[in-house]
C-alpha cells in the first residue's frame, strides 16, 4: 500500500475551477463603503490590476491558468497526497485517512498558490510593486518569494507585536528581498494616526490592512495584495482540490469528508470548492470547515454584511462574521483569527452545501502531536484544526460502526511555531471560551445595510 | 523543460551501496584507543547491534534495504531532483545545475535516511533505547523521530549552549517524545566531572558524545547511535547518491561533477559514492566536497590515525583530521564542525578519487541567498557550501567556454537558521581565516600510532 500519491509536474492544473457559476444562486454584490451601492470593476481598479478584478467577478467555470503561473507553481506542485497509515493505526480506526500537503511550497504553506498568480497579473499589467499586510507572516513572506518571481517590489506591513516576537518569518521575507515595515508606521496617514493616538501600539492586522491599502492607492505604480477572503484568491487555491481529486482516483478512492480548516476561507476553499462541483452535481461527500472555538465565524457569526477590517475601509461583503470590531483572543493558530469569513465559503455554508465545527486549542495541538509522532510533518497550529476533526470524524465512524474514507488538507507546516508546541508540551497553552460578551459587542456595531 | 525529476515510491533504492569491495585498497583497521591495536566486532558490541557491526566491516557491494526500512523512508523518499533553470538564469551560465533535495524530510535534513535504520536495527535486536549527542538538534531530531517510529525511547545529550541558543531543534526534539538534556550533565561520571571542573560549563560535542556513549555503555537496554563519520552511516546515506543517478537518467544526463558539503563525511558520502562506482569504473566525473575554511579538515588537515572525539574514548581512526583537540570557530554551519572525517570520504580524497574545496561563510551565504531567491528553497548553512561550489564550478566552466554538468546535494532547509541569515543581511557576519595556529596546536596531540 503506497504511502505517497504524487503526480507528475504535466498534471499541474491547466484551469482554476470557479465556483460562482455553479452555486445555487448568485453571490451577493459587494457594497461600496460609502454609498452601500454594489461596487464596479473600476472602484477597485486602484488596488488590483483588471485581469484579477475580472476573476473576482467571473462567471467563466474554468479559468486557464497562465503558462508562466504554472511554471512557478512546479517549483512545488503538484504537492503530494499522503494515506496517513500510521496516524490511522494509531488511533485504531477503520476509516482511511488521506491528507494533501501543501508545507512543501517555498513559504511552507498554500500561501503561495495565489501570490505567485497575483504577482503574475499585477507584473504583467506594468505594475513596478506590490503592498500587503502580514500577521504573522506566513502570507507576506509567500508575496516575498512570488515577487522575486516576477521582478515586483514587496512592501509588507507587519503588525508590529508579531514583527517583535516573530523574527523569522521577517527574516524570510527580506531573505527573499521584500522590504518589511513594523505597523504602525510613520510612513501613512493611517500609521500617523494611531501613533498619535498611541506612540507605544502594538498594531492589528485592520491597522496594517489599512497601511498597505494606502501605500498602493497613493503611489502611481503600486497596487495592493491580499492573501485571502476574495474570490480571486479562493480561486487560484483550487489546484489543491483539482490535484487532490486526480490523486484519489489514483488511490482509487472517493472521500466521504473533505475537511480543512478556515480562518479567512482560502485554505478550505482550495480544497472544498472542486468536491463542492461534485457535490452540487449529486455526488454525496461532506465539505467541513474547522475553525477555533474562540474565533468561531462560521459557527457561531452571522450571515450579514459587514467590512473586511477593523476600519471600515474596504468594501462590504456579505458573509459570516463576528463584527469588525472582534478582537480575537490570542491563540497560536493567528491565521485563523479572523472576524470575518470569505463570501463564496458562507455563501457553502449558508446554502447547506459546506457545514462547519470548531475545536479548542489544546485539543488541536494534542491531535498535531499524535500526527506528528505517527506522520513525521510537523503540523502548523491552523493545519492541527483540521487534523482534529479528521481524527473526530474517525472515530465517530467507528463508534457507529462504519469506515469513512476521509480526505484533509494539512495547509501547512510548523517549523516557526515550535515556541506554541514547547507551551503545549510545557502544559502552558490555556483554551478559550466562546467569547460571547466581546462577539455580542462586536456584533453591535455591524453595518445597518439595505 | 522540466524543473522536478520524480520517482515514484516503489523505486526507492532496494539496497545500499558499499563503497569498501570497490576501494583500490582496503580499509585502514579501526584501532583500539586503549591498545591501539585492531579492534574485535565485539569490542564495538557494547554501543551498536550486531547487524550494524556487520554493516560497518561488510565486503558486500550491495546491502539489501529491509522493507520496513524502506517503508519508513517513504515518508519522504525518493526525494525531488531539481534542474536550477532558475540560478542558472541569475547566474547567465551555460551549463546545467541540477540539485537533489534532502530537506524534505521530516527534520528537515539527509539526517533521518540513517536514523530509520538505524532504530529499525536496534529495535530488532531487541533494544529499548537509544543514546545520542547533537550539537545544533539536526541528528538529534532526527533519531528521535525514527525512535517514535520503531518504539525505542531516545536520551539525546544537547551541548548546552545549544540547547539554550536553539530552542526550537530541542522543541521537535521533544515534540517527538524524545528526553533531551542539556549536556554536561550530573546523570554522567562524564558530565558530572565537567562540572566539577566548571559548573558553568557551556558543553562541546565531544564532552556530549562521552555522555551518551558512557549513557549507552552503562544501561543493559541501551545502544549508541552516531549520525555521521563511520562507514554503516555513510552506507545509509547512499539512497540519495542511488536515487540522484535514477534521476539523472531521467534527465538524460551524466554529471561532469558531483557536489556534497563536508563535515563528517555522511552528506557527502550519500550523494558521491554511488558515482565513485562508476568513476572506480572508467566513467569522467569529477567528485568535489565543500568545506568551510574555518575548520578545513579535508584540504589542511594531515590522514593520519586519530580520535573521534575530545576525550579520546573513541577507536582510532585513518583520517583527514585537524586534530581531537581543534575548536572550530563558531560558524553558523554547525554541522561542518568537525575535527575529523569520514575514514572513507578520506581514502577517496587521499586517493585522489574526490577532492576537496574550502569556501568562507559570507561567500557562502551570498551564495545561499542568490539561490533561495531563484529556486524559493532556503538552505541550511551547511547546505550553502554546495551551492557555492556549484557556483564557483559553473562560472569557471563558463570562463573557460566550456558546458558542465553540475549536481549538488541541497542537504537541507534552514527555517532553524534565519537568525543567521538575520545576521548576514546586517552584515554582521564575520569571515575567519584559517587558524593556523590553532591547528598546529591541536597537531601535536595527535597519537603516535605505529
Amino acid at each position: 500500500m503506497p504511502l505517497k500519491y504524487l503526480l507528475p509536474e504535466d498534471q499541474i492544473p491547466r484551469y482554476w475551477y470557479n465556483i460562482i457559476p455553479d452555486l445555487p444562486s448568485p453571490p451577493a454584490p459587494v457594497l461600496h463603503p460609502a454609498t452601500f451601492q454594489p461596487v464596479k470593476p473600476e472602484d477597485l481598479a486602484p488596488l488590483f490590476p483588471m485581469p484579477i478584478i475580472e476573476q473576482e467577478m467571473s462567471a467563466q467555470r474554468e479559468v486557464p491558468i497562465p503558462e508562466e503561473v504554472r511554471a512557478a507553481l512546479a517549483r512545488w506542485r503538484p504537492s503530494p497526497l499522503f494515506r496517513a497509515h500510521a496516524l490511522e493505526q494509531k488511533i485504531g480506526t477503520r476509516s482511511r485517512i488521506y491528507y494533501k500537503y501543501e508545507g512543501v511550497s517555498p513559504s511552507g504553506s498554500h500561501k503561495p498558490n495565489t501570490a505567485v498568480a497575483q504577482a503574475f497579473y499585477n507584473a504583467q499589467a506594468g505594475v513596478r510593486r506590490l503592498a500587503t499586510e502580514t500577521g504573522a507572516g506566513q502570507w507576506g513572506s509567500s508575496l516575498a518569494f512570488a515577487g522575486q518571481l516576477f521582478g515586483l517590489a514587496v512592501t509588507v506591513y507587519m503588525v508590529k507585536v508579531s514583527y517583535e516576537q516573530k523574527p523569522y518569518r521577517r527574516s524570510m521575507m527580506r531573505t527573499w528581498g521584500a522590504e518589511v515595515f513594523a505597523s504602525p508606521t510613520d510612513l501613512t496617514n493611517a500609521g500617523r494616526g494611531i501613533l498619535a493616538k498611541d506612540a507605544r501600539s502594538a498594531g492589528s492586522l485592520g491597522i496594517a490592512i489599512s497601511e498597505a491599502v494606502e501605500d498602493a492607492v497613493s503611489h502611481e505604480d503600486t497596487k495592493y495584495s491580499l492573501g485571502s477572503v476574495l474570490n480571486h484568491v479562493c480561486l487560484h487555491q483550487t489546484v489543491v482540490g483539482l490535484e487532490a481529486q486526480a490523486q484519489m482516483r489514483l488511490a482509487g478512492e472517493y472521500p466521504d469528508i473533505v475537511i480543512g480548516c478556515h480562518g479567512g476561507g482560502s485554505n478550505f476553499a482550495g480544497i472544498a470548492f472542486p468536491f463542492a462541483r461534485d457535490k452540487m452535481n449529486g455526488q454525496q461527500v461532506r465539505l467541513v470547515a474547522a475553525e477555533p472555538t474562540s474565533c468561531p465565524t462560521l459557527t457561531r457569526g452571522v450571515y450579514t454584511y459587514d467590512f473586511g477590517d477593523t476600519a471600515k475601509m474596504t468594501p462590504l461583503m456579505k458573509m459570516y462574521t463576528l463584527g469588525h470590531d472582534f478582537m480575537p483572543p490570542g491563540i497560536h493558530a493567528g491565521g485563523l483569527r479572523y472576524h470575518g469569513a470569505s463570501p463564496l465559503v458562507s455563501q457553502l455554508v449558508a446554502s447547506g452545501l459546506a457545514e462547519a465545527v470548531a475545536y479548542p486549542q489544546t485539543a488541536c495541538f494534542e491531535a498535531a502531536l499524535l500526527f506528528s509522532r505517527a506522520e513525521g510533518i510537523l503540523p502548523a497550529p491552523e493545519s492541527s484544526h483540521a487534523i482534529q476533526a479528521a481524527i473526530v470524524e474517525a472515530r465517530r465512524a467507528d463508534a457507529e460502526g462504519r469506515e469513512r474514507v476521509i480526505l484533509f488538507n494539512l495547509s501547512g507546516h510548523g517549523h516557526f511555531d515550535l515556541g506554541a508546541y514547547d507551551q503545549y508540551l510545557a502544559g502552558q497553552l490555556q483554551d478559550f471560551d466562546y467569547p460571547r460578551e466581546a462577539v455580542e459587542a462586536s456584533m453591535a456595531g455591524l453595518p445597518k445595510v439595505g
